[in-house]
């Protein structure tokens, strides 16, 4: 999983959706694999391959705040399995976001969860991956049936206590006082998996242990094991100090490019220090893998300032060891990401500026008092379970969490 | 709440059924609180009254095991209730049927439904209580719906873990290697209260904890607050050795009459001992009071044996002083016992032999194998939830749940 094969994966992934050829076996793989964390049970996925299907792979989101910069994590590798040609399922966790806040209505939480599926399909086609294999379901479709509720009766009855926390330990908050659904979601995720017929599930690797949970669970109800992709937890892009202290500090994914250009320009960034650094972290997850889904030349620095030629990366690993040795400077390098950025942007703030429906859903879902009481919420996300985020255990995690670019959702 | 008010309740509520007289609202009330251990909120019952509406009392019990004669208990105060112009519904809890053992079928668990129905009703006819206001309600019916569940989501948020274990630590089997649905059944049957709307709902006083919690919790779903009302927890009337080592040593409803003479025989029963002796408690909470609601004139020991009269009772404390001071002796009470049972028992077993339908019900709800592998289990109910039964605290609260005639339901 090294650049070099992202980007031959990727190369792959372009000329067959450019020319319609079908990839090979290796090349989807390397696609759906490329910058992951961790995959249980690979096997799964690639017998569904051999068996000349579409991998149907789930990604769950809370339906709660505005997706904002740090949703492009977990976008660019869904981006990525639509170009090895997998069968995509956004679960829009609409049940969830009301139990998030149960102020919000109903109505409030669908025009929310209308707002999420357009923003992800708009930013999906920004990078230029195929989206006819890319499907939205509703997690009220089907959580609230008879069937899957006897289900969770059932898997209930089946896992204890002790293996309901373990499960949550990482993403759901917990101490004695933590509300009981906290050890109900492991059980509706892992559910999930079977309602939605996926062969995967894909989150973030703070999921580990809910994905473990899977494993062991589904089959004491007579159900399938599931394959899990995981990304690794990837540091904020502006630095763990402003998300958590301010709110405003988040790059919607409608922000104009000069309030984008600003606060990247605010993002924290010590210079040659690359480890834990969101915005190298942001080049490596976002901006590389979809300059190559793009089929772009790669990252491109400009130093015209300094009189000289601009920086063209095709590498991660290559623009690390430029910012260790100070070539590429904190200085340099938040220009060309604000730039990176605002190109990434541009087309989905078009198509929002040429649809009147989508205004008028971003109007409802999101109207300004809300929008303010909403954001101020945010900062212990960083999961999509309501309530969730860093657990009490460790400050590393908690700190590591705040970090995080926190889509409301598995992290990724 | 002494017997000589509960004869003179029962007395006008004989008046009242055989003269189809209205009681008055003391004497509802009388007839309600009789024998109880405990009231919260009578004022909730007593405004229903004052309206002029029949109050909505509801009884759960999980549709398991054969009802055997522990079921009296409860049994008799559905009477009154039904005497005292109360509408009783008794929720039939198939789902914690099969939770509770997941093996068996939905088919199976839906005929001991009807089963558990068909038994009940012909012993409330049996004690001579009106039953157009009993009402039989199936969980499945409503707690895999849609509004129920979307509430058990919400309320599992307001809740903590703390809370709901608090709740239940009385009735469901509580360690750290529990499974999870002890912490979901207080939910459910919280939940329970507002969707069968009902105004009180009655149980075993081991049921306090969880009573004083859905007074506190339904208000957070908007909900409105219910009363509750307890019988005491009843010694079982076999004594505790035989109840938990020999499941052959329960009495059955359907049981001829020479078994259940056996039985009784064979039960625990320390002469001059009235504290904790089954025996005494049966005739004080079923005997006694079926005795009153028949209109009979009490409770008759046979001494044609030592040439002597019949004594006969309408006053429990003259039996307990009588049997302290051992002119009620073990060999005296337990063929009057017998007798008494096998009277209560006839109009039922005469029903069910007339009834070819409910016959095979009998045998599609326990056909022979199921019967011993669920009659091996039984020893650790006494509650209404699947895998409960003493909670591992105390030894003493074990003996005592291990001691009750065991209706697989909460106690009474």
């Amino acid at each position: 999983m090294t650049t070099d094969s992202t980007l031959a994966a990727t190369a792959d992934a372009k000329l067959a959706i450019s020319g319609d050829n079908k990839l090979t076996k290796e090349q989807q793989l390397a696609l759906i694999n490329v910058n992951l964390a961790e995959v249980l049970n690979p096997e799964i996925i690639e017998k569904v391959i051999d068996e000349g299907r579409a991998p149907r792979i789930y990604w769950g989101t809370a339906t709660t705040g505005r997706p904002h910069c740090g949703y492009l994590v977990p976008a660019i590798k869904i981006a990525q399995l639509l170009a090895a040609g997998c069968h995509v399922i956004v679960l829009l966790a609409d049940i969830h976001a009301v139990l998030d806040n149960l102020k919000s209505t109903v109505e409030l939480v669908g025009y929310r969860a209308k707002y999420y599926e357009r923003t992800i399909t708009a930013l999906l086609k920004a990078v230029g991956v195929p989206t006819d294999k890319l499907e939205f379901v509703l997690g009220s479709s089907y959580q609230k049936s008879p069937d899957y509720i006897m289900d969770v009766y059932k898997l209930a009855t089946l896992v204890s206590e002790h293996d309901a926390k373990k499960a949550g330990a990482e993403v759901v908050k917990q101490s004695d006082n933590a509300p009981l659904s906290g050890l109900l979601y492991p059980i509706l995720q892992v559910l999930d998996e079977e309602y939605l017929k996926v062969d995967a599930q894909f989150g973030g690797v703070d999921q580990r242990k809910l994905f473990a949970a899977a494993k062991d669970w589904l089959p004491r109800l007579g159900y399938k094991e599931r394959a899990h992709i995981m990304n690794p937890m990837v540091p904020g892009l502006q630095g763990s100090k402003m998300s958590s202290s301010d709110p405003d500090s988040k790059i919607d994914l409608l922000d104009a490019p000069e309030v984008v250009t600003k606060k990247i320009r605010k993002a924290e960034a010590a210079p040659k220090v690359t480890e834990g650094n969101g915005l190298i972290s942001f080049i490596e997850y976002v901006l590389l893998p979809a300059a190559q889904l793009l089929g772009k030349e790669g990252f491109r620095v400009d130093r015209s300032r300094d009189n000289l030629e601009d920086l063209v990366y095709t590498d991660i690993a290559k623009i690390k060891a430029d910012y260790e040795s100070d070539v590429l400077t904190p200085q340099l390098i938040k220009p060309a990401i604000s730039a990176a950025i605002n190109e990434l942007l541009a087309p989905i703030q078009t198509a929002f500026q040429a649809s009147p429906e989508w205004q008028e859903i971003a109007d409802k879902a999101y109207p300004p008092e809300v929008k303010v009481k909403k954001e101020k919420k945010v900062k212990n996300k960083g999961t999509r379970y309501p309530g969730g985020g860093a657990p009490a255990k460790t400050q590393e995690a908690a700190a590591r969490e705040e970090a995080t670019p926190e889509p409301a959702t598995e992290n990724a």
